[in-house]
């Protein structure tokens, strides 16, 4: 009677932003947060950007059906890891954060570039040097009873990501100038 | 007197996309052409989809910053080999597209994945068992004179990124109509 | 008292190639029937190659710290979500291997390219066309209760690498022929 | 006559790591200063590793076919971009190194996860931050006449995943001391 595809698979890019931040804010991740990290990494190379772009940029991000599924999956392995439901070995290793574990950089990874590999080693500066919640996060990690292995990579490519888009969205508009128009509509970011 | 920033460096995604479809027709390639790769492989999955909605994805593509420089190195790179204009071993390598040389995967990997994993694989697929366009492209490849090294794989990594993103377009349409809406604003694809 | 770095963190490579050993084989995935991947897809390359040298690849792939965390948590995901142990969308996700979900092939990509990019093309061959022990994984995953959703990529990952390893082996034989050398001692793969 | 397949194409690894050698400290890079940098990364995390065992990561990822083939063309780039050989808006971006320019970066991650993925987000970090002859090469290259947009990144990349095999070294030491054994010798890194 059960079947393997009876149960709700898809859902709308609405629906996907409201279930990312529900289960983010669980985990104890705002979207205010994410969008900080973008602000401060992309205020070094450019003055006058706003909040509000960085925002959109996060909020678009998590509307994605890969990062839905990235983030979903990365909040559930840290909190079936806080309970002790892994099998073997690797329970262990994703709690206590092993250094030469690398699965949730590679998720990182491959969010962080969504809109061009800059966005890729930026995640790389976010993930070795600690900027803003991924460093509350990897430290609350470090107490007893709490992983956030997976959590403050996919938040930091994230971040990243959005202040590639950032990036994207204000060299657009710099090329538009340059030619003398405004905005095109046929291609958005 | 000259200045390394003098030079026009940033271009919108209208001239990106012209630039790009200039530069492919010139080494033999249509956009109709790598279309037709995304339409047959999505057709693969799904039965009602229109060659139009394959075409409209390779040309958002062809207007994305990234892949703008793809295009453009990938056919620059091969037409000074086959001018002779690499000094040392890479020359040959490339002119003869070695088995082992990966760069080019490489690149088209980073394209593929635009729209979601699933275009990296499905690029795998189209790299290694060689369809339409990127075929006859590998073929003429082999000709004197004539290298296709980097162009195979830039044209076969779009048509997957393209046919990725007409099952993310469609897998949404799905999603809102089981919910029953029409379609969302805020976020497109 | 129970300290996060108290535990057993870091493992010999044999270690971890007899625990690799281990979960597969409980997950119903022999050695061998993974080297028989990379000997089928070798074998298109290059006539005389040994069934050996591809079991030796593979046991090499599944002695690499990377791979034995991969390896483990893939087996793992898919044991939890066959119990229903995921919270969320996510759980039905992955027990139904939803078309769409990337992160198993991203993780299968991360491993496919330990030997050069072209383990990375290979895999989206197999994972696309279904060789051998990956196809049966594939089928048996779609009955009630059991979930191969991420076991099918690893294991079409792990052949890639091997297959790749193989070429390179092989391709370094006939360079050290040509110079007339039989083989160098300080560089192996 | 003159045949595609003619020419020496296949170079064994010694081979590789002196071609690669002597094209590096052409363009201005010794392998002791891409060493020195991977010496002073992993000394953030652990005490005693000597340069040693830095310099001799670095000359084996210097023989490997996949790099030998990175380092090759990086350096060709370059080079070619110095002498303004390519044609269209590929030229200039490169030459000048653009902020949004990112297929440098692509080659580098492809290197730098070679032990590991750490090593890609290691090199983010150098990528961003600029270390020791990264930043030496990234600031000679702002000046009239010469191009080090794709050489300062496959340094960094080399010295990322020298970094890793060091670590990955050093912790398979360390998991052998724990269950009394001195080294084994079947698996090497």
């Amino acid at each position: 009677m059960s079947d393997k595809n009876a149960k709700k698979l898809l859902f709308t890019r609405q629906e996907m932003f409201e279930l990312n931040k529900k289960i983010l804010i669980k985990r104890g991740v705002s979207i205010e947060s994410i969008a900080e990290i973008s602000y401060q990494q992309q205020s070094k190379y450019t003055t006058d950007i706003s909040r509000q772009i960085c925002l959109e940029s996060v909020e678009k991000i998590l509307s994605l059906r890969d990062v839905f599924h990235h983030v979903q999956l990365a909040c559930e392995i840290d909190r079936l890891a806080e309970q002790g439901k892994f099998e073997g070995p690797i329970q262990d290793i994703i709690y206590a954060d092993l250094g030469l574990f690398g699965i949730d950089e590679t998720m990182g990874l491959d969010v962080s570039g969504l809109y061009g590999t800059i966005g890729q080693t930026n995640f790389g500066d976010i993930d070795v040097n600690k900027h803003g919640i991924v460093k509350r996060l990897n430290e609350a990690g470090k107490e007893e009873g709490i992983c956030h292995t997976f959590l403050d990579d996919i938040v930091g490519a994230i971040a990243a990501a959005a202040s590639t888009r950032v990036a994207q969205v204000m060299n657009e508009e710099i090329a538009n100038e340059e030619i003398g128009v405004t905005r095109l509509s046929i291609f958005d970011l």
